[in-house]
Protein backbone atom coordinates (compact mmCIF):
# COMPACT_ATOMS: atom_id res chain seq x y z
CA UNK A 1 0.00 0.00 0.00
CA UNK A 2 1.09 3.23 -1.11
CA UNK A 3 -0.49 6.29 0.78
CA UNK A 4 -0.65 9.62 -1.45
CA UNK A 5 0.34 12.72 -0.87
CA UNK A 6 0.05 15.73 -2.81
CA UNK A 7 3.47 17.39 -2.77
CA UNK A 8 4.51 20.51 -3.44
CA UNK A 9 6.09 20.50 -7.42
CA UNK A 10 7.69 23.58 -8.87
CA UNK A 11 9.51 23.86 -12.74
CA UNK A 12 12.45 25.74 -13.42
CA UNK A 13 14.28 26.81 -16.68
CA UNK A 14 17.59 25.66 -17.71
CA UNK A 15 19.99 27.40 -16.12
CA UNK A 16 18.21 28.37 -13.25
CA UNK A 17 19.35 27.87 -9.91
CA UNK A 18 16.76 25.28 -7.31
CA UNK A 19 19.36 25.19 -4.29
CA UNK A 20 22.03 27.31 -3.23
CA UNK A 21 25.42 26.34 -1.14
CA UNK A 22 24.80 26.50 2.75
CA UNK A 23 23.39 24.93 5.66
CA UNK A 24 20.07 23.38 5.26
CA UNK A 25 17.36 24.88 7.03
CA UNK A 26 15.45 22.43 9.85
CA UNK A 27 12.98 20.44 8.44
CA UNK A 28 14.39 21.60 4.63
CA UNK A 29 13.23 18.59 2.40
CA UNK A 30 15.09 16.33 -0.09
CA UNK A 31 13.68 17.14 -3.99
CA UNK A 32 12.90 14.21 -6.83
CA UNK A 33 13.80 15.68 -10.23
CA UNK A 34 10.29 14.61 -11.67
CA UNK A 35 11.41 15.56 -15.48
CA UNK A 36 14.63 17.53 -17.10
CA UNK A 37 18.10 17.20 -15.57
CA UNK A 38 19.53 18.78 -12.58
CA UNK A 39 23.32 19.26 -12.24
CA UNK A 40 25.31 19.67 -9.21
CA UNK A 41 27.73 21.75 -9.32
CA UNK A 42 30.96 23.00 -7.15
CA UNK A 43 31.99 26.65 -7.87
CA UNK A 44 34.99 27.91 -6.41
CA UNK A 45 35.76 31.84 -5.43
CA UNK A 46 37.13 32.34 -8.60
CA UNK A 47 34.09 30.72 -10.28
CA UNK A 48 35.36 27.32 -11.71
CA UNK A 49 33.09 24.72 -11.74
CA UNK A 50 33.08 21.01 -11.33
CA UNK A 51 30.14 19.11 -11.50
CA UNK A 52 29.67 16.56 -8.75
CA UNK A 53 26.89 14.57 -10.33
CA UNK A 54 23.62 14.33 -13.22
CA UNK A 55 20.56 13.93 -11.28
CA UNK A 56 18.00 12.39 -13.58
CA UNK A 57 13.92 11.51 -12.99
CA UNK A 58 13.04 9.17 -10.10
CA UNK A 59 16.37 10.23 -8.55
CA UNK A 60 17.40 12.32 -5.68
CA UNK A 61 19.41 15.22 -4.59
CA UNK A 62 19.62 17.86 -1.50
CA UNK A 63 20.17 14.74 0.71
CA UNK A 64 22.73 17.02 2.87
CA UNK A 65 19.04 18.19 4.95
CA UNK A 66 18.90 14.60 6.04
CA UNK A 67 22.14 14.40 7.74
CA UNK A 68 22.08 18.27 8.66
CA UNK A 69 25.50 18.97 6.33
CA UNK A 70 26.58 21.88 5.00
CA UNK A 71 25.82 21.80 1.16
CA UNK A 72 28.43 22.79 -0.64
CA UNK A 73 27.06 22.91 -4.35
CA UNK A 74 24.46 24.01 -6.25
CA UNK A 75 21.83 22.08 -7.71
CA UNK A 76 20.69 23.53 -11.17
CA UNK A 77 18.03 22.82 -13.89
CA UNK A 78 19.99 21.73 -16.85
CA UNK A 79 16.91 21.56 -19.15
CA UNK A 80 13.70 22.57 -18.14
CA UNK A 81 13.04 20.24 -15.22
CA UNK A 82 10.14 19.77 -12.56
CA UNK A 83 11.21 19.20 -9.17
CA UNK A 84 9.29 17.30 -6.07
CA UNK A 85 10.28 18.72 -2.69
CA UNK A 86 9.39 15.59 0.00
CA UNK A 87 10.06 16.31 3.72
CA UNK A 88 12.12 14.38 5.58
CA UNK A 89 9.28 12.31 7.71
CA UNK A 90 7.30 11.50 4.81
CA UNK A 91 10.40 9.32 3.62
CA UNK A 92 9.11 6.02 5.12
CA UNK A 93 8.86 2.39 3.73
CA UNK A 94 9.05 2.03 -0.26
CA UNK A 95 10.31 5.47 -0.63
CA UNK A 96 13.11 5.44 1.86
CA UNK A 97 14.56 2.45 0.42
CA UNK A 98 14.22 4.26 -2.95
CA UNK A 99 16.45 7.01 -1.33
CA UNK A 100 18.78 4.65 0.40
CA UNK A 101 19.48 3.24 -2.94
CA UNK A 102 19.83 6.36 -5.43
CA UNK A 103 22.47 7.17 -2.29
CA UNK A 104 24.31 4.37 -2.92
CA UNK A 105 24.41 4.56 -6.53
CA UNK A 106 25.58 8.13 -6.44
CA UNK A 107 28.58 6.85 -4.01
CA UNK A 108 29.95 4.23 -6.62
CA UNK A 109 29.38 6.61 -9.38
CA UNK A 110 31.41 9.11 -7.16
CA UNK A 111 33.81 6.49 -6.85
CA UNK A 112 33.87 5.71 -10.09
CA UNK A 113 34.70 9.22 -11.03
CA UNK A 114 37.33 8.65 -8.20
CA UNK A 115 39.17 6.02 -10.13
CA UNK A 116 38.60 7.96 -13.64
CA UNK A 117 40.52 10.92 -12.77
CA UNK A 118 43.45 8.80 -10.74
CA UNK A 119 43.69 6.46 -13.69
CA UNK A 120 42.51 8.11 -17.27
CA UNK A 121 43.81 10.34 -19.46
CA UNK A 122 41.08 13.19 -20.45
CA UNK A 123 40.55 11.62 -23.32
CA UNK A 124 39.13 8.86 -22.28
CA UNK A 125 37.10 11.04 -19.22
CA UNK A 126 35.36 12.98 -22.07
CA UNK A 127 34.03 9.78 -23.88
CA UNK A 128 32.55 8.47 -20.23
CA UNK A 129 31.15 11.45 -19.93
CA UNK A 130 29.55 11.85 -23.34
CA UNK A 131 28.63 8.46 -23.01
CA UNK A 132 26.82 8.89 -19.84
CA UNK A 133 24.77 12.26 -21.16
CA UNK A 134 23.32 10.67 -23.89
CA UNK A 135 20.85 8.67 -21.63
CA UNK A 136 19.74 12.60 -20.21
CA UNK A 137 17.69 14.85 -21.38
CA UNK A 138 20.29 16.88 -22.59
CA UNK A 139 20.15 14.08 -25.67
CA UNK A 140 18.10 14.04 -28.92
CA UNK A 141 18.30 12.14 -31.94
CA UNK A 142 18.78 13.02 -35.08
CA UNK A 143 17.97 12.02 -38.56
CA UNK A 144 20.17 8.91 -38.70
CA UNK A 145 19.21 7.64 -35.10
CA UNK A 146 22.50 9.15 -33.56
CA UNK A 147 22.71 10.71 -30.15
CA UNK A 148 23.09 14.79 -30.23
CA UNK A 149 24.25 16.39 -26.93
CA UNK A 150 23.61 20.08 -26.31
CA UNK A 151 26.54 20.67 -24.68
CA UNK A 152 29.14 23.77 -24.45
CA UNK A 153 32.75 22.99 -23.91
CA UNK A 154 32.69 24.46 -20.27
CA UNK A 155 29.69 21.93 -19.05
CA UNK A 156 31.97 19.25 -20.65
CA UNK A 157 35.04 20.92 -18.77
CA UNK A 158 33.50 21.03 -15.82
CA UNK A 159 32.02 17.46 -15.95
CA UNK A 160 35.50 15.91 -16.72
CA UNK A 161 37.49 18.09 -13.98
CA UNK A 162 39.48 19.57 -16.83
CA UNK A 163 39.57 23.58 -18.33
CA UNK A 164 37.63 24.71 -21.45
CA UNK A 165 40.84 25.18 -23.92
CA UNK A 166 41.83 21.81 -23.07
CA UNK A 167 38.95 20.13 -23.68
CA UNK A 168 38.40 22.20 -26.89
CA UNK A 169 41.65 20.23 -27.97
CA UNK A 170 40.84 17.03 -27.29
CA UNK A 171 36.73 17.55 -28.58
CA UNK A 172 38.82 18.42 -31.53
CA UNK A 173 40.95 15.28 -31.56
CA UNK A 174 37.84 13.17 -31.19
CA UNK A 175 36.30 14.62 -33.92
CA UNK A 176 39.15 13.93 -36.58
CA UNK A 177 39.49 10.50 -35.70
CA UNK A 178 35.38 9.72 -36.49
CA UNK A 179 34.16 9.39 -32.83
CA UNK A 180 32.00 12.63 -32.61
CA UNK A 181 31.03 15.82 -34.83
CA UNK A 182 31.27 18.72 -33.03
CA UNK A 183 29.14 21.75 -33.49
CA UNK A 184 28.35 24.90 -32.32
CA UNK A 185 27.03 23.74 -28.13
CA UNK A 186 26.38 20.21 -29.30
CA UNK A 187 28.56 16.92 -29.79
CA UNK A 188 26.70 14.01 -32.12
CA UNK A 189 27.99 10.79 -31.10
CA UNK A 190 29.22 9.40 -34.28
CA UNK A 191 30.54 6.08 -32.67
CA UNK A 192 29.38 4.71 -29.55
CA UNK A 193 31.36 1.60 -29.82
CA UNK A 194 34.65 3.43 -30.22
CA UNK A 195 34.00 5.97 -27.36
CA UNK A 196 32.46 2.68 -24.78
CA UNK A 197 36.17 1.06 -25.81
CA UNK A 198 37.58 4.82 -25.27
CA UNK A 199 35.79 4.89 -21.80
CA UNK A 200 36.34 1.41 -20.74
CA UNK A 201 40.18 1.56 -20.99
CA UNK A 202 42.27 1.70 -17.86
CA UNK A 203 44.73 5.16 -19.27
CA UNK B 1 12.26 2.83 22.37
CA UNK B 2 15.03 0.57 20.75
CA UNK B 3 14.63 -3.20 20.05
CA UNK B 4 17.97 -4.51 21.02
CA UNK B 5 19.38 -7.80 19.03
CA UNK B 6 21.92 -10.19 19.59
CA UNK B 7 24.08 -9.30 16.16
CA UNK B 8 26.66 -11.89 14.86
CA UNK B 9 30.31 -9.84 15.34
CA UNK B 10 33.52 -10.69 14.01
CA UNK B 11 37.26 -9.85 14.46
CA UNK B 12 39.52 -8.90 11.79
CA UNK B 13 43.80 -8.68 11.66
CA UNK B 14 45.24 -6.08 10.47
CA UNK B 15 45.56 -6.69 6.67
CA UNK B 16 42.45 -9.07 6.55
CA UNK B 17 40.14 -8.54 4.00
CA UNK B 18 36.31 -8.49 4.73
CA UNK B 19 34.33 -8.10 1.84
CA UNK B 20 35.45 -9.06 -1.65
CA UNK B 21 34.50 -7.67 -5.10
CA UNK B 22 31.72 -8.92 -7.01
CA UNK B 23 27.66 -9.08 -6.50
CA UNK B 24 26.22 -8.83 -3.26
CA UNK B 25 24.44 -12.42 -2.66
CA UNK B 26 20.75 -11.77 -1.68
CA UNK B 27 19.86 -11.00 2.15
CA UNK B 28 23.34 -9.97 2.58
CA UNK B 29 23.81 -7.45 5.58
CA UNK B 30 25.37 -4.25 5.44
CA UNK B 31 28.27 -3.64 8.28
CA UNK B 32 28.98 -1.63 10.94
CA UNK B 33 32.44 -0.80 12.68
CA UNK B 34 32.35 -1.65 16.20
CA UNK B 35 36.61 -0.85 16.71
CA UNK B 36 39.44 -0.10 14.60
CA UNK B 37 39.79 1.41 10.92
CA UNK B 38 38.25 -0.49 7.96
CA UNK B 39 39.33 0.61 4.49
CA UNK B 40 37.23 0.67 1.58
CA UNK B 41 39.62 0.15 -1.24
CA UNK B 42 39.65 -0.32 -5.36
CA UNK B 43 42.49 -2.76 -6.50
CA UNK B 44 42.99 -2.77 -10.88
CA UNK B 45 43.87 -5.93 -12.60
CA UNK B 46 47.85 -4.90 -12.25
CA UNK B 47 47.57 -4.60 -8.18
CA UNK B 48 47.53 -0.71 -8.03
CA UNK B 49 45.45 -0.15 -5.23
CA UNK B 50 43.45 2.95 -4.57
CA UNK B 51 41.83 3.75 -1.34
CA UNK B 52 37.83 5.42 -1.95
CA UNK B 53 37.19 5.80 1.46
CA UNK B 54 38.09 4.95 5.56
CA UNK B 55 35.58 3.50 7.65
CA UNK B 56 35.62 4.46 11.61
CA UNK B 57 34.16 3.15 14.60
CA UNK B 58 29.57 3.76 14.48
CA UNK B 59 30.05 3.98 10.48
CA UNK B 60 28.16 1.49 7.97
CA UNK B 61 30.02 -0.08 4.56
CA UNK B 62 28.71 -2.99 2.63
CA UNK B 63 25.83 -0.70 1.82
CA UNK B 64 26.07 -1.62 -2.22
CA UNK B 65 23.92 -4.65 -0.71
CA UNK B 66 20.79 -2.32 -0.16
CA UNK B 67 20.79 -1.21 -3.63
CA UNK B 68 21.81 -5.31 -5.35
CA UNK B 69 24.75 -3.16 -6.77
CA UNK B 70 27.83 -5.30 -7.53
CA UNK B 71 30.88 -3.88 -5.36
CA UNK B 72 33.95 -2.73 -6.92
CA UNK B 73 35.94 -2.76 -3.95
CA UNK B 74 37.43 -4.61 -0.66
CA UNK B 75 36.86 -4.04 2.32
CA UNK B 76 39.61 -4.48 4.49
CA UNK B 77 40.46 -4.30 8.08
CA UNK B 78 43.72 -1.79 8.42
CA UNK B 79 44.09 -2.37 12.19
CA UNK B 80 42.71 -4.96 14.67
CA UNK B 81 38.75 -4.15 13.78
CA UNK B 82 35.36 -5.74 15.25
CA UNK B 83 32.51 -5.47 12.75
CA UNK B 84 29.01 -5.87 12.95
CA UNK B 85 26.63 -7.53 10.43
CA UNK B 86 23.18 -5.95 10.36
CA UNK B 87 20.45 -7.24 8.10
CA UNK B 88 18.94 -4.94 6.00
CA UNK B 89 15.44 -5.97 7.36
CA UNK B 90 16.52 -4.82 10.77
CA UNK B 91 17.49 -1.23 9.87
CA UNK B 92 14.47 0.61 10.81
CA UNK B 93 13.66 3.82 12.67
CA UNK B 94 16.70 5.50 14.38
CA UNK B 95 19.42 3.33 12.80
CA UNK B 96 18.34 3.61 9.60
CA UNK B 97 18.39 7.44 9.82
CA UNK B 98 22.01 6.99 11.51
CA UNK B 99 22.97 4.67 7.84
CA UNK B 100 21.14 7.38 5.51
CA UNK B 101 23.20 10.34 7.76
CA UNK B 102 26.61 8.32 7.02
CA UNK B 103 25.73 7.56 3.12
CA UNK B 104 25.25 11.34 2.76
CA UNK B 105 28.25 11.99 4.37
CA UNK B 106 30.28 9.40 2.65
CA UNK B 107 28.91 11.25 -0.68
CA UNK B 108 30.13 14.75 0.86
CA UNK B 109 33.06 13.03 1.61
CA UNK B 110 33.76 11.29 -2.06
CA UNK B 111 32.68 14.85 -3.82
CA UNK B 112 35.40 16.82 -1.71
CA UNK B 113 37.93 14.00 -2.77
CA UNK B 114 37.37 14.87 -6.05
CA UNK B 115 37.55 18.33 -5.88
CA UNK B 116 41.11 18.31 -4.27
CA UNK B 117 41.45 15.45 -7.38
CA UNK B 118 41.12 17.81 -9.85
CA UNK B 119 42.16 21.06 -8.16
CA UNK B 120 44.75 20.35 -5.58
CA UNK B 121 48.68 19.19 -6.07
CA UNK B 122 49.95 15.95 -4.52
CA UNK B 123 51.50 17.89 -1.27
CA UNK B 124 48.29 19.51 -0.25
CA UNK B 125 46.21 16.30 -0.68
CA UNK B 126 48.65 14.03 1.32
CA UNK B 127 48.69 17.05 4.05
CA UNK B 128 44.59 16.69 4.26
CA UNK B 129 44.79 12.73 4.20
CA UNK B 130 47.34 13.32 7.38
CA UNK B 131 44.77 15.31 8.58
CA UNK B 132 41.73 12.51 8.28
CA UNK B 133 44.36 9.45 9.48
CA UNK B 134 45.14 11.40 12.81
CA UNK B 135 42.00 10.66 13.90
CA UNK B 136 42.00 7.12 13.45
CA UNK B 137 42.51 4.29 15.02
CA UNK B 138 45.70 3.81 12.69
CA UNK B 139 47.50 7.08 15.24
CA UNK B 140 48.38 7.50 18.41
CA UNK B 141 50.15 10.04 20.34
CA UNK B 142 53.77 10.19 20.90
CA UNK B 143 55.40 11.58 24.67
CA UNK B 144 54.94 14.88 23.30
CA UNK B 145 51.26 15.29 22.50
CA UNK B 146 52.23 14.76 18.49
CA UNK B 147 49.85 12.63 16.65
CA UNK B 148 51.96 9.12 15.14
CA UNK B 149 49.95 7.59 12.36
CA UNK B 150 51.83 3.72 11.00
CA UNK B 151 51.17 3.86 7.49
CA UNK B 152 53.47 3.06 4.83
CA UNK B 153 54.01 5.22 1.34
CA UNK B 154 52.30 2.94 -0.36
CA UNK B 155 48.72 2.96 1.98
CA UNK B 156 49.58 6.95 1.81
CA UNK B 157 49.52 6.66 -2.26
CA UNK B 158 46.45 5.04 -2.39
CA UNK B 159 45.07 7.06 -0.02
CA UNK B 160 45.61 10.57 -2.01
CA UNK B 161 45.56 8.30 -5.99
CA UNK B 162 49.36 8.51 -6.58
CA UNK B 163 52.59 6.20 -6.65
CA UNK B 164 54.45 5.61 -3.84
CA UNK B 165 57.70 6.93 -5.67
CA UNK B 166 56.20 10.38 -6.32
CA UNK B 167 54.52 9.94 -2.65
CA UNK B 168 57.84 9.46 -1.00
CA UNK B 169 59.55 12.46 -2.98
CA UNK B 170 56.48 14.67 -1.74
CA UNK B 171 56.78 12.83 2.21
CA UNK B 172 60.53 13.76 2.07
CA UNK B 173 59.89 17.59 0.97
CA UNK B 174 57.15 17.82 3.59
CA UNK B 175 59.49 16.34 6.50
CA UNK B 176 62.36 18.73 5.22
CA UNK B 177 59.97 21.88 5.53
CA UNK B 178 58.82 20.81 9.21
CA UNK B 179 55.32 19.80 8.86
CA UNK B 180 56.26 16.34 9.53
CA UNK B 181 58.90 13.58 10.42
CA UNK B 182 59.16 10.87 8.52
CA UNK B 183 59.84 6.66 10.31
CA UNK B 184 59.70 3.65 9.00
CA UNK B 185 56.26 2.66 8.54
CA UNK B 186 55.41 5.76 10.59
CA UNK B 187 54.90 9.94 10.06
CA UNK B 188 54.90 11.91 12.85
CA UNK B 189 53.06 15.24 12.49
CA UNK B 190 54.83 18.16 13.92
CA UNK B 191 52.87 21.25 12.64
CA UNK B 192 49.55 20.58 12.18
CA UNK B 193 48.54 24.25 11.98
CA UNK B 194 51.00 24.18 8.69
CA UNK B 195 49.53 21.25 7.54
CA UNK B 196 45.58 22.24 8.03
CA UNK B 197 47.09 25.11 5.82
CA UNK B 198 48.24 23.54 3.23
CA UNK B 199 45.27 21.20 3.28
CA UNK B 200 43.06 24.06 3.09
CA UNK B 201 44.64 25.94 -0.44
CA UNK B 202 43.54 25.58 -3.47
CA UNK B 203 46.28 24.65 -5.20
Amino acid sequence: MSRTHIRERARFAPGEVILYPGVPAPGEPVYRVVSGLVRIQHVDEEGNALTLRFVRPGEYFGEEALAGLERGHFAEALTESEVEAIPADELLGDEARTLVAGLVSALAQGYERIRRLVTQRLKNRIAAALLELKDTALAQTDAEGRPVIRLTHDDLAAAVGSVRETVTKVVGELAREGYIKSGYGKITLTDLKGLEDLASRPE
